[in-house]
């Protein structure tokens, strides 16, 4: 089994990096507060230092990091990984920084002769813990297989998109849809309200419609009974997303008007104080601009 | 079981009335093209000259046509059906025509005593001719209840939703749910292939992913192969329901940004050329007003 790395101890790096370790990967691990190492530390894992010493000597390097600012100091900062990685090691970056961010990090580290490739995966801390999350990977195909068992043994699918971006292009491809979805159904529910239906005997109708997503299922206790409910996915990182989408699509002269609008409107539901609260509070937010 | 009158024989008017001969029912039908109500006539119903003959002495009345001004030509014309309708009748209004138009009927009708219920269908030809449709029903309680036999021989499911338009307004919050999923998901694909993803490949992420209804599972032909596939539902009849579903919300003061954004490229959608194409053609739309 290869020598691996892995920066960024939090809510999905102490999971994934634990089932590497129990795939029998030579392990260390690095975190900027360090003792969010010591799950993985008691579990076998040797523990680094610097940026630089965990990737000193490694195969494949992962970052699983909060947002490109953090990917970019672990990578090119000082005591950075990129100065102590060989020739030939492979990076993956799995936090979803953004499509162009990615691309700039893999020419980058390309310089070196490392491939980076980007790694969104979607499924959430349980998936992580059962190794069933789906990976959207975008760079190097040849340096994708060589990485390939290593991914494996964190996720259930790994699925290679395309070049250098096309992992993060997919992740918040997907991911404008969600929000969008989540503001039609919003305003499809007041319309109904606002014509009389009680908006349980509403959802019920949409829950059985051609539009009933796993999403639509899943998000109903969040638009209707959201006091009993967990926050699933923030107002604020829904509107990182869009953003990142927005950006490439106009990097690319993509035309995104629903993606546009949604973007407008986490905005708005932000600013009336629902940015820590989940997305499906665009529903109070776009009741409150309502006048029924 | 109940004498009842059927105007419109249409694609989906003559499935419905055949199911209501089979199972007993005193028919009666009507057509402003007459040879279209031969089916029936061979099946055994009669068939009446005028919407007056056609209402005279039955309990229900069912309206299965065009549009709105089909509706109001056929109940309040010349020899309309309301002329001769007896109080206490009930008149189904499944033709689709809006939650406005429907409230100013019932009121009409109600002058005489007479219940109109806003009965829209979900499910097409096929649904009809197996009595598989699903009813979404508005107006007077006890008047649905009495008419339900009469509609349970044409439907699998009848929902009371609410007040008179309900029923309307359900199947255009609906719809305004079906146009914006058409949208995203084009947005999507245009951004994914802007990355150098294969478009079949997005689809397929985008086909085992949390927004994967049945819609998009449906729709994956209409988007990517559709020089073979039928048109499901035009662009020109989607933006109808997208303006009555507008209309309604201004009339209630309902933001509805998504929507309203969705009827625009609905609109230039039709002006490209594509207004009697499927709504999956949004996509061409899109992409001709995109740079890459």
């Amino acid at each position: 089994m290869a020598r691996v790395g892995f920066a960024g101890m939090g809510r999905m790096g102490v999971p994934m990096a634990l089932n590497l370790l129990r795939a029998g990967a030579e392990l260390r691990v690095w975190n900027r507060t360090a003792e969010r190492c010591a799950p993985l530390a008691a579990a076998g894992a040797s523990v680094a230092a610097t940026p630089a010493e965990l990737a000193a000597g490694v195969d494949v390097l992962v970052t699983m990091l909060l947002d490109a600012a953090s990917v970019e100091d672990v990578l090119l900062g000082p005591d950075g990984a990129l100065t102590a990685l060989e020739p030939g090691a492979i990076v993956l970056e799995m936090s979803t920084i953004g499509p162009l961010a990615a691309r700039a990090l893999a020419a980058t580290a390309l310089e070196r002769g490392v491939h980076l490739l980007d790694v969104p995966v979607s499924g959430s801390t349980p998936a992580a813990e059962a190794a069933q999350l789906t990976a959207m990977v975008g760079g190097d195909r040849e340096a994708f297989e060589r990485a390939r068992p290593v991914l494996a043994t964190m996720t259930k699918e790994q699925h290679h998109l395309g070049p250098s971006g096309a992992g993060a292009a997919m992740k918040v491809a997907l991911n404008t849809i969600v929000a969008v979805s989540n503001q039609t159904v919003a305003e499809a529910l007041l319309l109904a309200e606002a014509a009389g239906i009680d908006a349980h005997t509403a959802y019920d109708v949409l829950a059985t419609s051609a539009v009933a997503s796993p999403f639509v299922h899943f998000k109903r206790r969040s638009f209707l009974e959201p006091e009993t409910e967990p926050v699933y996915f923030t107002t604020a990182l829904m509107q990182k997303d869009l953003s990142l989408a927005l950006e490439l699509a106009r990097v690319h002269g993509v035309a995104m008007p629903a993606a546009a609008i949604s973007n407008e409107v986490l905005s708005l539901s932000a600013r009336h104080g629902h940015a820590e609260e989940d997305i499906a509070r665009v529903y109070d937010t776009l009741r409150a601009g309502s006048g029924g």
